[in-house]
């Protein structure tokens, strides 16, 4: 099976993979954009992608390319995030701290506190952090510690994010629809008519006369207008079970585009 | 009126903060954070911060201060968003390219189509782009045309945002909550009890039955859990208002915190 993901290797992306499958190929692709093409295009059979930070929120360019392609979400993957500070040179010395964007957002407090003078630069992943930081001594990293292993540098302090439940939602991608196992998540993307009043408070209450338990709601601009959103919705259950595939056709008469994004096994925390 | 923002001179805060007031004494401030407590304890009558950009989405950043300050939003600033590339050299030799994160987001398929092989590195801002490009042939900085001229950059290319609908809403944070004016907002922030199906669809209903629009709704991770959220609202209406009065004296009771944020005179895009 091949399974692509966010390169290069050593990223939260490659653990992730790894939790989500022992045995696959990883492909490692040079954006996310990519991923989600060669699920699409049948080049990988699935492909892994960050979805959402319990610090940092949703990562807003998957959400968007979720609207784009149509293959559907068959699974996610909980990873737990302890971000290092690694650097070739000596804490005294860190004048540029170099991260993913994601990355740097989790450790802000961190970074002010203890690197108020610092020039802060962003990379595309936390693993050409590392890479980069391996050149200058005067530069530390953030990312995890299997990639300071991977460049050779040390890790000069572990665990710096700025609050301890730091949690990765990753999403898979896959060609066909996951089957219905009694602990099932559904996706959806919704368009609704924003001139009118009330229109997400008669969306919800579709699944709330249901006891169908909403587990996250999300808006993303439209890029339309300034106050224009899809919603990003999650909901217990799989889009088969009676009673959601019931409230999925009434809300199709209720908005204005509905896209099910997929339903697939729920992951737990632990 | 001594009013504060995020610095240096030449950003597009600056642009928002002349839309507010032509006569204010600007005091330009090192970041977001210091704007808030600026306000806060009384340094400055009043400051102001960007809350969301219509491609970009939200300023997480600002939405967290929001819950820390007591400071209320007393008003807001919709400012259109016309994002250059300018540099000291030319197209051809452009090897760097930086700017404020949500700039560079704003940019990002264009950045990708035009400079596939650049380096993006990011600043505080958008002008601390630009006074670092002054620096560097190979390197571009995206930002306001304003900033261009302040350092001596030729704008090699105008308008390079991925979609033309690009505007910046600011808030502005006073000392004394704003008067009524028939035309105005309530911004509040929310935190629902997780565990009970259907609860942010209960909290929406008080403002569904009493015809009460809603502009708004944004969640934000609590950095407790993951899928653990406040939610930030805006509906039409001030505090005063009866309604809407009612509407929240009845929330109060549905949830385990509600903050209101601020009533203020609503802006109009054009």
């Amino acid at each position: 099976m091949k399974l692509c993901l966010l390169g290069p290797e050593g990223t939260f992306s490659e653990m992730a993979a790894r939790k989500w499958s022992r045995d696959a190929d990883l492909i490692f692709m040079d954006d996310m954009e990519s991923v989600a093409i060669a699920v699409e295009e049948g080049a990988c059979d699935e492909g892994i992608l960050p979805i959402e930070n319990s610090l940092e929120g949703p990562v807003g360019a998957v959400m968007g390319l979720l609207l784009d392609i149509s293959s559907p979400i068959i699974g996610e993957v909980i990873l737990p995030i302890k971000q290092c500070l690694m650097s070739r040179g000596s804490l005294e010395n860190i004048r540029i701290i170099v991260s993913h964007p994601q990355a740097l957002g989790q450790c802000r407090h961190y970074i002010h506190e203890h690197f108020p003078g610092a020039e802060v630069r962003t990379t595309g992943s936390t693993s050409h952090a590392a890479r980069l930081a391996q050149e200058f001594p005067e530069m530390a990293a953030i990312g995890c510690s299997e990639s300071a292993q991977k460049y050779g540098l040390k890790v000069l302090k572990e665990g710096i994010q700025d609050h301890p439940n730091n949690y990765t939602r990753f999403i898979v991608l896959g060609r066909k629809e996951a089957a219905p196992t009694g602990h099932d998540k559904t996706s959806l993307a919704v368009y609704l008519d924003r001139d009118r009043p009330g229109a997400l408070y008669d969306f919800l209450g579709e699944f709330a006369h249901r006891q169908i338990n909403m587990t996250r709601i999300e808006s993303r601009p439209s890029k339309k207008l300034l106050g224009d959103y899809w919603f990003f919705i999650d909901v217990e259950g799989h889009r088969d079970d009676a009673l959601l595939r019931e409230a999925i056709s009434a809300l199709k008469d209720k908005c204005t585009t509905l896209k099910v994004l997929g339903s697939y096994p729920r992951a737990d925390i632990a």
